[in-house]
């Protein structure tokens, strides 16, 4: 499938609608984004939407700077800060955040500050890329956004390895990242596939960090 | 989507049929309902309707005095006294009443008496609004349901804060509502999700109060 | 909806694919049944075949008496002894067997001999009908099914009160009874949610019965 | 269904979806095979693709030898070589790979070397034949595919009895074997309703061996 410009709208609009009905994106969560090809931007579904009715004017443009609106009938999605750290700290193309139970629950295992999960036993681990690191981070769920979007850009610069391309919120959800929408589903496939064994029969612990 | 009167009926229909293929409303469980535009009535759910199957003549007019019959081929669902209440109490005008798993797990918690959950240090907690309080509380599951309508409307009226739109009854399921059906579709995801990372991972207790 | 002799067959087609599609028939698992109107015959889904893609030559005729094949193409379920039994010892119409998780889950908690789980004290109950008794037996596994139908018709006939229209299989599954098709679905929706509920949160205990 | 060569391909294709469609195949994970009436090659899914947008041209054809490819525009699943091991040392015409939760899950219990489980208690267990033994073997999940595929070759030579068509990868997932798609299709379901009561109510261990 070609993921043109044109046709990013509708194919944000047709992953929202799959991930809502799996349950993933409970009453108005979540959001998703494309990079533009200049790299300046990035359309993302706006604040407050059921992702199960998305429509293509439901998806506004913000910018890589700080997430803030760009363009578009309606207010960007108040988490487009992270969408946007991420875009600037990554070579990420789109970005999913969602609040998949298994993966969410995950995060509530994290008890303060940043924490890390090794998810290198599982097999599903290789759906997330060829990775450097396999400790998967989990921030403070602050009510500013913005401090959320600062403690991530300070965790990857201050990283001796490429981090895998997921991050979890604490009491919050996922968000994860790749080189196109469909491998950004995949890999969020991937990690709450993780989360659902680490819940059911894992071991792993979440390690805290300082940073 | 506009939703006047007449489309009212259609879209708790629709509503009734996806919540039903989620299973969140087994054989013949829950009831929705809309209020109407001159607050007297509300168009609820008809008594022992397969919630799958629902057809316009399934919806039927209860009053909001008591949650009897006012119009309609059928009887409403018995448990309209507890939507009645729900619009008496408070600025509703759309009330959903399912048996979802979790929720319902979470309810068979308390233990006696009327108990609360405190769901604030959760993300989804926000998809129920602007919260005053960030108690929810559960409610005896008396067989004469009139008697549970009246625990509701003791609660409400003794509450210093303005509470949030959703309550359990216990052993039995969650009761959301909202301005509008499918706002009131949408809280109910926050609160079955919260519901289900409280069983995964939460630490959260019932709390017993007095009234 | 009109349930004549006609429409049976079809609507045994339907509800096997609506049960499979829930993951309720893994494999080629489970039947589904509905009494001929003279009462000396069933139509009984065949043995052996994937219910998600059940045809009208999949169901055939078998002898109330013991579950024999009476007329069709194929050999009835192995299980028609089960279903005979019940149509013998209540006014049952149709009948369902499946695998369902939380049911057969539930199941596997009994240890030896027939035990019942009390199912009182949660509203679901009230989905499968006015209840003299609410005591849910298991039965034992018997390789030879129609022991286990000996079983059933020995237990039925040795109780006090008219007994809930289910039963369980150990290690095995659920079966249910009702006047329609359709109700019976409806008590196989609520059996099913009482047991993700109890292997959620319950404390229902199996109790060891002597008969 | 007649599961002519002509039509394996797109039947394939049907398979893959509808797993995908239930979870059982996170991102890119899983793969699928049926045998070449010749027995000397197989069509296989190919590499990294997304199976619930599969085409045809996304199934190759594989060599039983070893896996390699024989013929298609993309490389075969890396997992080509455990397929390949199993038609050389079973009777199967048709392999199915997915990393459902339960089975999965099942997987992760399994500490070191090769384990077995038991499941001759479930009545699921005859959903995969009429089998000389019961015990599920799990695998460890080497880096190298062909030291799985080296192992489980080892392992069935060694057996007094004809092991269950089934076995599972630590921390990875399960593969199943029939003589049609379909049949490896139903078994796939009752080996992880298995793992599903395994994981829910089971004592099931799993017991180290030697070879």
């Amino acid at each position: 499938m070609i993921e043109s410009p044109r046709d990013d709208v509708a194919f944000v609009c047709k992953i929202a609608s799959q991930l809502y009905d799996r349950g993933w994106m409970p009453g108005t969560a979540g959001n998703i984004s494309i990079l533009q090809s200049d790299k300046s931007a990035f359309a993302v579904t706006a604040s407050g939407r059921d992702k199960g009715e998305l429509v293509e004017s439901d998806v506004v443009i913000a910018s890589v700077e700080d997430g803030a609106a760009v363009e578009g009938a309606h207010a960007p999605s108040a988490e487009s800060a992270i969408h946007a750290a991420i875009y600037r700290c990554t070579s990420a193309k789109a970005v999913i955040h969602v609040h998949s139970p298994y993966a969410t629950a995950l995060s509530c295992r994290s008890d303060q500050g940043i924490t890390t999960v090794d998810i290198a036993e599982y097999e599903l681990s290789k759906g997330l890329g060829h990775l450097e690191s396999s400790l998967v981070p989990t921030f403070p769920n602050w009510p500013d956004v913005s401090r959320i979007a600062t403690d991530l850009a300070g965790y990857f610069s201050g990283l001796p390895q490429s981090p895998p391309p997921a991050m979890l919120i604490r009491r919050h959800g996922v968000t994860v990242w790749a080189d196109t929408l469909r491998q950004a589903k995949n890999r969020l496939e991937c990690i709450e596939g993780i989360a659902q064994l680490e819940l059911l029969t894992g071991t792993a612990s979440h390690v805290q960090i300082s940073i």
